[in-house]
């Protein structure tokens, strides 16, 4: 397909730690609830399930947030149970309970039926809303195509929704691993295709959102999440038609094996809050580039004292290029829009000045 | 008081990491719904806060894993937010839903008003069943007494109840920090009045669970969360009446933070599941002893799968003094108690064959 080339590449480049004028920001979830006009597309879609499979809908509310704060990258708006919802499971939004399946897998039989699903066919919808995303954006800045991680889906999968104590998935994860594992290949072959599906219909850079990985102990989190993910990056089109294609892993409270996931072959980590980011650049180096990482939670504070928490995070990655600003976790609901703001043009400014210092 | 001579010290031994002939072993919630005759007592008590302050059945239901287990330590039967509920903000529980306080702290003029409970006044309900549970071990196995932490009670007595996004607690402690460390300071002068009358009431060691340090960043757990309970771990009564009383602490999702825990003075830090054993070995080499750190999910497994994984722990700790067997947090209630049995000898089996290995 033929795009209008990037005008503004900062993402991409601090992806592949490489120079730029200053830092580039997104956010978490940067299409989303905290944005009244958000609130107002979702209204008329009927349900959010409606929102992701209407194209035209889901590549508005994609944009809605560029058009009030200088980000650096679109994210696809979509869900990361979509997969398994092309599986056949039958994804539903239960509204306060979040995402439940109609018919969740238990048995190794359950295990046995799935397969991957094509994503030109069952997950059309979600490349054919990249390519018109990607179409719209008109070169303004990169769009970052995403997957959930094999792991996440199947605690989703198993559990048939969100879980507090992960009883059914722990159970299969300890008692039967041969079918879990056998769940984990077919997610990761799905994943890899889809994620190339969304590469080749435009996404500009993806990212893999494992985020339930911490819920695991660290030789359970080697075997049963981190393997997958780095499969699906040694499958990547990481070069698509002359460009290349970074790749960031993301384990929400996965800071303490960030090593391991830098020795995956990604080019980033995104980080929770939960970690130092001076002493996480300390630990993998330059081997790849870091996203991250404000506790979400600063955005309820006070200009200042925002302001003050986004110029500690980039003083202690210092002037060096491989950072992208932004949450530790997605952007809650009920913060004031306006602190995005001051959050997104703190970034830019406090990284030109960190830059010009030397 | 005068109380029957400990019988089986492993515990206080293993704490302060002097040798015994085996491991000691006890379980998070040992006392609890996976037990049905807890369920009966429960039923029969009311409420479950009407069970924590009625002295005899508190210690009915201390005392029920014993006779069904080798356990080598009891804890007392209460729950983290007495403290709070004895300020006066009105403690219940809503089925499904968890504790939740009918007055919440807000602002700042909240928080001023709230002083240092007396312990011997509005929490005489636990120093009593304590007593009363010290002197039906008759010197058994040591009793465990306990508290929340300062950030952990915080948490729930600013959000009202349990939380997602801790929007209130933290939406203080980024712009009313000063606020919030007042509420610390009170916080855990509670505490340590409230130990330290656990302690004269009978308690032979006491643990602190900071069930919610681990949402912080490493500053603010540093800041909010371990300077309150290295706070307390310097009021206790350390030696009481010619016994050494251990001070555990235990932070959920703080295995980054081990070595600043180690240097708080506490004799233990309590693992979760998240950190594996030998290298936290590593970490704090024997400036403390270790609890911990099962998955409570392996208790979903088959009895085979369990005994492999109560001897990779205890392989990984090795053959030297300063390990208490435990899960890494809370025994679930779905789990079959036959297999809280077969951990409880599995540990003591190994504990045994490892001393003698050499």
């Amino acid at each position: 397909m033929c795009f209008t080339p990037l005008k503004n590449d900062r993402l991409i480049k601090a992806l592949l730690r490489q120079p730029t004028d200053t830092t580039p920001v997104w956010i978490m979830r940067q299409a989303g609830r905290y944005l009244p006009e958000y609130r107002e597309i979702r209204k008329q879609a009927g349900s959010f399930l409606d929102l992701c499979k209407n194209r035209e809908l889901a590549c508005e509310v994609t944009l809605q947030p560029l058009r009030r704060f200088e980000l650096d990258a679109a994210i696809l708006f979509s869900d990361i149970l979509t997969i398994p919802d092309a599986m056949g499971l039958g994804l539903y939004f239960s509204e306060g309970e979040g995402p439940k399946f109609e018919r969740p897998l238990r048995t190794q039989a359950d295990i046995e039926k799935i397969g991957v699903p094509d994503p030109t066919e069952s997950l059309r919808y979600v490349t054919d809303a990249v390519t018109l995303i990607r179409q719209e954006l008109d070169g303004k800045v990169p769009l970052i195509g995403f997957s959930g991680s094999p792991w996440t889906l199947s605690t989703y999968m198993v559990e048939g929704g969100s879980s507090k104590d992960y009883r059914h998935i722990k159970g299969l994860m300890y008692d039967q691993p041969a079918a879990l594992h056998k769940l984990l290949d077919t997610l990761a072959n799905s994943v890899s295709a889809y994620l190339n599906a969304q590469i080749e219909a435009g996404a500009q850079a993806v990212m893999i959102f494992d985020t339930w990985g911490g819920v695991l102990s660290p030789e359970c989190y080697a075997r049963f999440s981190l393997d997958y993910m780095q499969q699906i990056v040694s499958s990547l089109k990481r070069n698509y038609e002359g460009q290349t294609i970074p790749v960031t892993l993301f384990t929400k409270g996965g800071a303490q094996w960030i090593e391991d996931t830098a020795a995956t072959g990604c080019d980033a980590i995104g980080l929770d809050w939960t970690i130092n980011i001076a002493d996480a650049r300390k630990r993998v180096g330059d081997r790849v580039a870091l996203q991250g990482n404000m506790d979400p939670c600063v955005l309820y504070a006070a200009p200042d004292k925002i302001i003050d928490e986004v110029k500690s995070i980039m003083t202690g990655f210092g002037n060096r290029p491989g950072h992208v600003f932004n949450l530790g976790h997605g952007i809650h609901p009920a913060v004031n829009p306006e602190h995005l703001g001051i959050v997104v043009d703190t970034v830019h400014r406090v990284g030109r000045e960190i830059r010009n210092s030397q």
